[in-house]
C-alpha cells in the first residue's frame, strides 16, 4: 500500500473512533484547513525563516496535510494524480523560459 | 519509490527548471500555502458543501498540497511519520470515550 | 476626532510603549492578519452561526480589525476612503439589476 | 456620524440594493474575510514588504475591513469598543516591561 494512502487511512480511523464524520462537511474541512494554515503562519509571525520553531513547523504542517487528505478523501479524489495535473496547468502558465529567475504572477509575465 | 516522494520530485523538478528555490523560504511558503488554502475556501463561499465546484476544489487543493509538501521537504520532514505522531498526540488530547459524537475543542472536553 | 484615528492612537500607543514598531513590517501585520483571521473563523468551525461562541467572535474580530488598521496607518491609507472607493469599483464589477439575489462571483455573472 | 457608521452604512446599502444579505450569514462572513486576508497576503509572497504592490494592499485591505465591518454589525458589536477592550486584554497578557523589545508570545514571556 502506498503511503498518501496509510495515511488517509489512519486519519479515517481516528476520525471513525470518535464518530466524527458527522462534522467534516467539505466546506468545514476546508475551514479546518485554513484555521490550521493560520497556525502554520503563525512560527513565523515576526521572525525570519531562521528563527522559526521547527516542532511548531512540524506540528501544524502536519495538521495542514491531515485535513487536506481528508478533504481529498471526501472527493474520492488521487492525491498523486491532482498534485501532478497541476503541475502540468502551471507549467504552460509559466513556461521555463518566461518564468525562469522571476518571482511575477503569470498574469504579469 | 513512493507516491509522496514522487510527488516531490515532480515539484523540485518542475521549481528547478524555473531558478525558483531563490524564492522559496520556508516563510514564504507557508504564505504560499495560506493563500492557496484561502484560494480553497473561496470554493465554498456562500455556499453548501454540494453547491461547491468540485473543479476549483480540486485545483486548489493540490496547490495546497504542493506547498505543503515542499515545505515539508525544505525541513526534511517524513510526512507519514509527522502525521502518523500528531494523530497519536491528538488521540491523547481526545480520548475517544470523551470525545464520541462531540465537535468541542480539547480545552473544553 | 473621528473614532477609526482614536483607535489608531490608542493602538499605536501600546506598540510604542512596548517597543515594537522594529517587528511591525507591512508583510508581519499582514501575516498576523491572516492568523487572526484563522482564529476569528475557528469560532464558526463545525458549527452553524447560531452556534458560534459570540465572546470569541468578539475578541478575535478585534484582533482583526487592530492589525488592519495598523496595516492602514502604515501606509497611511485613509480607511473610510479606501473602503469607499472599493464599493465603487465593486459597483462596476457587480452591477445591481445584474447581480440582485445572486452569490455568483462577477466573472461568472 | 463617526467613520465607522458611515462606512457600515454605505456597505448595508451596497450589500441591499444587491439583496445579498440572504448569503451573508456569520460564519461566510468569516470565510469572505480569510480568503481576502489570503489576497491580501498575496501582495507580500515571494516579496520584502517594500516590494509589495500597494495598490494591491490598498484594495485587498479594503475588503478585509468591509467584511470585518458587516460581520461586526451582524453582531451589533461597537468596533471602537471592542478594540479598546481587547488592548486592555493585551496590556495584561503583555505587561510593557516584561514585554518591551521582544517578539515573544504572552505564553513564553
Amino acid at each position: 500500500m502506498n503511503d498518501i494512502k496509510e495515511i488517509i487511512q489512519a486519519l479515517i480511523k481516528f476520525r471513525d473512533e470518535r464518530d466524527w464524520a458527522q462534522f467534516h462537511t467539505a466546506k468545514d474541512l476546508a475551514l479546518a484547513l485554513n484555521i490550521e494554515a493560520g497556525e502554520l503562519l503563525e512560527a513565523f509571525l515576526w521572525k525570519s525563516s531562521e528563527q522559526a520553531d521547527i516542532n511548531k513547523v512540524k506540528e501544524e504542517l502536519a495538521d495542514v496535510i491531515a485535513f487536506a487528505l481528508l478533504l481529498a478523501e471526501k472527493y474520492d479524489l488521487d492525491v498523486k494524480q491532482i498534485v501532478l495535473e497541476k503541475i502540468k496547468q502551471n507549467a504552460q502558465k509559466y513556461p521555463a523560459d518566461k518564468s525562469r529567475g522571476s518571482a511575477k504572477k503569470y498574469t504579469e509575465l
